[in-house]
Parts: C-alpha cells; structure tokens; sequence
C-alpha cells in the first residue's frame, strides 16, 4: 500500500485534533478504509505546539508555503482560516496539483467559485466537510447518497456559541450580556464573539450549503444577516407563551422566484425535531423531494469534531488518489437568482413599548392595515411604573417590505415608544 | 458520457419509486453527479405494473434472471426481498460481474459474509444503503465523513411501524391491538405486522449497523429480540410519570467483553433527543471518539425515502464504474465476540400485579437482594376490585441475569399473582 503523505498547515485545537487522530487511528484507518495516511509535514506561526504535539524538525516548520512546496506531500490540509494568507495557500497548493483539504468556511463562502474552477481546472479534489457542520456529516451525504433528490429546502442551526446562549436565555432566562459572559467563560465563546454573535459563521455556512443544495453559486454576501443581540429574554418568554422557541436560524428555500436565504432569530414551533437541538449541538435539515424531511444532528464545532470531518475528508482525498472518483464541488450550474429579502412572506412577531392610553391599539392597527399587514393575535401586558404597556403582535403571513414599512411608521406614531423587538416566525411545516 | 446501464428487479412500492426518481431527475443527475442512468430492463411477477410505470415491451420481463443475464446490463437493483430468490439473484449478479444494489436487510443481516466475500472477489460494488435506515444517509456517512471514527455505541429507532404505534400509544393511551389496527388502516403496518412488532426488522438492520460501525461480524441470530405486542398503556404511562418515553431501540455497544447488541422496549429520558423522534420517523445516533454524539433523522420507510436511497446508491455504483473507489462493504476483520445477553448490566423497571395484603413488599424485596439487585424506587397504586394491588419498581444496575433469576422466583411468591412487565432503562449518557 503506498502511503500517503500529508501537510498540515495551522496547528490550533483542530489542526492538534488532527494530529491526534492521525496517531490514533492510523492503523484502524489502514483497516478500515484502506490508506496509509503520513503527516510528513506540518507548520504553525507557534513552535511551541510542535512539542506539545511531538512534531520532531523533519516534520515541523514554521513556513506554511514550505509544507505546499514539499514535493513529498500529496494532500494540503488548510486549518489557517480567514480569508487573507489562507486563500494564498489554497490557491498556490491547488496551483501546485496537491488536493486540498479545508475547514474554512470564510473562505468557500467569499472565494468558492475561483477555487472550485481551479481545483476542477486541475483535475485536483477540494474537499471542506468541516466548514459547515463542524462533525456533522453533510456534504458527504449531499453528494453521494441523497444525490437522487430535488431539495427544496435546507436549513439549521449551525453556529454552537450561539445555540448555547439562546439555550441558557430560554431555560435560566439569562439576558445577552450573561449569557455571553458564562459561554466566554467556558471557552464557548471568543473574546471577540462578533462572528458567532452576529451571525457572520452561520451566513458563511448556509452560503456554502445552499450552493451544494441547490446546485447554484451564493456567496456570503447574498445573505442577509441577523445576529442575537438584540434579543431580549422577554421575547424568548413571549415566544414560549404561544408555543414557539427562538433559534438562530440560517435557512435556504427555493422559490419559483430565486433562492430565499437569511441568517436571523426565529420562532420555531416548540414540538420541532429542530426545537430540542440545544447547548452547543447544531443540526442541519433538509427536504427532498423523495426522500422527504432529513435531519442531521451533532457537534457543530470542537477540536475532535472538526478534526473528524477533517480525517474523513483526507481519507476520501487519499482514496481518490488511489484512483476513486473525484470529490463534486459544486458544479453551481443552475444559476438561480437570490430573491431580494423585500420579498420574503412569512409571519412576524413584534413587540412594541406603547403609551397607556386609549387609541393606541387602533393607531397601531391602522399602520398595519395600509401596508397590508394583517393580525393574528395580539397580548396586551399591564402598565409599568412608567405609565408605558407592552403589546406583542403576531401577524399573518405578510411580506417583509410591507412589515417594515408599517414598523417605520409605527415608531413615529406619537403613543409608541418603541418597537423593541421584530422576530420571524417559521412554522417549517 | 458513456451511459450506465440499469436492471431492476422487483417493482412494488419502492422500485416503482426507483422508476419514477430515473425519470423526473435523469437530466439532474447527469448534471450533478455526472452519470448517465438508463434503465434498461425491468422485472416483476406482476405483469399489471409494467403499464402503471411505463415500462414498455423492451424493457420489461416477468423473469429476473433474465436481467441479470442480460450483457447490456451493468448494475443490478434488487428489490425482491427476503432471503430465498433474492439470495440466488444477487449471488448470481456478481457471479455475472455485475455491481449490485439492494435494500434487503434480511439477505444481508443473514447473508452478508458470503455476499461480501463474493463482491470483494470479484472486485464489484455491492450497496445497502436503503436496508439500514430507509431514506437516512447512514452507511454512506459511516463509510465516507465519519471514517476516522472509533465507534463505542450505535443504536436508534429504526422501524418505523412500531414507533408510530407507541407515539400514538403513548400521546393517546392505545393499546397495542387499536394501536396496529390504525397503523394497518394507515397503511404504516402489514397485515401481517409480525417482523415489525416483534423486532425482526429492526435486528436486521442494527445486525448491519454493528458489523459496519464495529467493523466485526454480526448476524441476525446473534441479535436477542424483544417486540412490542406485550408492552401495556400503564407501563408507558408510568415511563412518563418518572421522566421517560418508551422506545423500541435498536442498540449496539462495544464493550471490554465484546459486542453487547439487542432489541427491546426501552425507556430512555424524555428529554434526550430520540425521545422526540415520533411518528413514523426514524433516527440512528452514534458516539465516536473524536466526533462525539451523531444523530441522522428521518423516513425510515415509505417508497419515495428508500427509493432516494436506492438511486443514491445507483448513482455511486455508476461513478465507481466509471474509474471511482469501490463501496467499503464490511471488511468485518475485528472479530469481537458478542456478549451473551445475560451479562448486560443495565437499570430495570417491571410491574408487578400483587396481593394487597402486609408482607409482600418485604417478600419481593428479600428476593431481589437474593439475586443482588438493589431498588432505586417503587410506586405502589391503591388496590383493584379483585383485591389487587399495583407495585411498579426501578432498580439500581443489575445484571439481566441476576434480575431474569429474581423475577422468575418472584413469580413463583404466594403473594405475587403476575410480573406484567419487565423494560430496560438506559439513560444514554
């Protein structure tokens, strides 16, 4: 069996988890799925992490381009990240005929169509299960056994910071700032939470999945994008009031007008498969047109998640090397238009800060009505100290341009304080 | 593009969807996967589907060896079932240099080795993946994304009649007979339900799954089997009282003293992600050293889902063909012995029907320390119109052995009238 030598480039928790795997398992991985796999070459900024991962001097190198140059290696494994220094390297180890091996999914989500053109171009295999679902088996499954269906539909909750504080938020009623503080605290979240928090890691991921599920180019910046900080517990608790509970969803529908994608807070029903995924779990689900509702659950992120679908993707590198069938990108060949989030028709939930007085309720409905907003329930809550009321609305299925018109009126209305929340409502039926 | 050239035989509910997904996604297909699917011969016994699915003249036969003679023909599909004809057409097919694809849990929870064998002879692809879980990826992801994997647990609901029966047993009281009588009309359960509610089905397919995730050897005989016909609507009732659902699991375990593998009703906490797994839905969940927890959710039968399946597995024997890797079957070169049943140490509940009279919680309780088997809980309900009374005990750990010897002795105690249930409690921790 010829071995198969690999170049590790970036050695954080993952690129450590990869290494750990690649000790571990190698003898089984021989067994099992027949290929020899090498770590000849591996490199990071950090010397201090070639001892730490017993890297000896033939091995280690702090010149990620020098692992790429090495004529020995085979396969390029990129865990650098980002899309600077990273793109270069991909770019260079395809260039250079290696096949590539990512989990970067900044990178797929900006750069993915010179990538997949390039690696196509070449003949070489990129592959990236780890960049949508940490451990989750998803692409893999995608293009190779529900490759019989028309999908209609993906989406998830695919960000685990964010997942576990709306967990908290809705069991221990935690306001944002503590809930982040107690994720940060236990390495859940960075110091910098941004990217998770504002749903840039979620868009980046739903980019590349409705790419691969739709068979057509969207990149990152055809997301619209919504993050967490502006939820308040008190529309975590309204939501549970009518039997709903608040994820940070990253959805993708085909629709006879384009592909409908968004990243943002929404109310699932509470008896969703996708309601009781919690903590730092992410699930990804899917409708086909045979195959009907899938669901794949597990480890959104983690260093031996991530580095499982890192060694799963090696392997099926390695095998293809071997002379297997070459991993499918995504061929993006039906250039479907991203339909404008103007055009999204759903139901809103929304809660405003109002005067107690008469004639708010009527004012209110009136805005709606002119912008073809129909209600569906309203809850009325006492007045506080400061003489204000709280009403939260639920409408019936309306589209979003309408929706937020009627709210840039609302809040001038002289009886309304606020509208301090607005969520989208999902019945994912 | 050279086409591929497909045999099918077998068109009942989920050939005829094999026969529908060829031809709504035959453009889809070649687009995405980059193979040409052409179905060039069809069998059945009854003549009468030939004109329901179009199938004309040309490709159409009453015989299936016919097919798998036929030289144009370079994969098979059997759907034929069961372990007698079907057994002599897929040994038969690979004898012919054929790939094969099959949904036949039975054939290869019984067959498996010799089929295996015979398709690693001979160098050809063998696929199942619709056997395990219907329309869930799973074989694919256990072979692909997730290889670089030590599995310790796979276990799951993996049929989807009896798990119909017990959501609609458990949400509105069924019992068992009304039960299957609604799945029958519902068209969920057979007429003759029996491989269903008595497990078969599910040892087939958790036979398959422990000799892929452990990659040793399991058959069907080896799997011990336990049905749903005796569970009573108290027994469920009383589960939830105590915060757990009642499933029909399929589980494997890997343990020091080898594979500890079984079907039975369980309880499993309601809060865990399989509890919520209702209706006719299936899940597998898995725990990897390095991946951690998996679950794959969704139709575990129906025609559309395993037909998805079955063209999944169509689409990847038709690459393999044109240059590709051949499907991992099993290599099943572990060798792990199975751990006799008896052995198994797990928490009990069982009901017993007792005299309402002093004394016979003391009697119980001698027998049970007896056999060392140590009481967490016990509930004892208000005596019945005959002067019976109702005890319900949980116990700490104990070996099945242990508790099988204690109960039978129990039986036997002038106080005790009956054992009306014994179910396994695993917390799947």
């Amino acid at each position: 069996m010829k071995p198969i030598k690999i170049g590790l480039i970036g050695l954080g928790t993952v690129g450590g988890g990869v290494v750990e795997i690649l000790k571990a398992h190698h003898d089984d991985i021989v067994r099992h799925a027949g290929v020899d796999l090498q770590l000849v070459r591996a490199a990071d900024t950090n010397e201090a992490r070639f001892a730490q991962l017993g890297l000896g001097p033939d091995v280690a190198t702090t010149d990620g381009f020098a692992v790429i140059a090495d004529p020995e290696v085979d396969v390029v494994v990129e865990l650098v990240g980002g899309t600077g220094i990273a793109h270069k390297m991909v770019i260079e180890a395809l260039k250079a005929g290696k096949s590539v091996v990512t989990a970067n999914k900044a990178l797929l989500a900006t750069h993915g169509e010179e990538i997949f053109a390039l690696a196509d171009a070449r003949g070489l295999d990129i592959r990236f299960e780890a960049a949508v679902g940490g451990g989750i088996p998803i692409l893999g499954p995608l293009t190779h056994s529900t490759t019989a269906n028309e999908f209609s539909r993906v989406l998830g909750i695919v960000n685990g910071t964010t997942n576990y504080m709306l967990t908290r938020m809705t069991e221990a009623g935690l306001d944002f700032d503590t809930a982040l503080k107690e994720a940060q605290d236990l390495g859940y979240a960075e110091a910098d939470p941004t990217a998770d928090v504002d749903g840039y890691d979620a868009a980046a991921k739903i980019a590349i999945l409705a790419s691969m599920v739709f068979n057509s180019r969207v990149t990152l910046n055809d997301v619209p994008t919504q993050g967490i900080r502006e939820l308040a517990p008190a529309d975590i608790a309204y939501a549970a009031e009518i039997g709903y509970t608040v994820k940070l969803l990253a959805l993708a529908n085909k629709t006879d007008s384009g592909i409908d994608i968004r990243v943002h807070p929404t109310m699932i029903p509470a008896k969703h498969q996708l309601a009781s995924v919690d903590g730092v779990y992410n699930a990804i689900y899917l409708t086909g047109d045979f195959v009907g509702d899938l669901m794949f659950f597990g480890e959104g992120a983690g260093a031996g998640a991530a580095a499982s679908a890192v060694v799963g993707d090696i392997v099926e590198a390695a095998r293809t090397l071997g002379g297997g069938t070459d991993a499918i990108g995504c061929t993006c060949t039906d250039n479907l238009p991203i339909r404008a989030l103007d055009d999204l028709v759903c139901r809103y939930y929304f809660r405003l800060i109002v005067a107690d007085r008469a004639g708010v309720i009527a004012a209110v409905a009136r805005v709606l009505a002119d912008h073809r907003v129909s209600m569906q329930s309203l809850i009325q809550r006492g007045t506080t100290a400061d003489g204000m009321a709280e009403v939260v609305y639920v409408t019936h299925a309306a589209r979003e341009g309408d929706i937020q018109a009627a709210l840039a009126e609302i809040r001038e209305l002289d009886v309304v304080s606020s509208v301090a929340s607005l969520i989208r409502v999902e019945d994912l039926a």
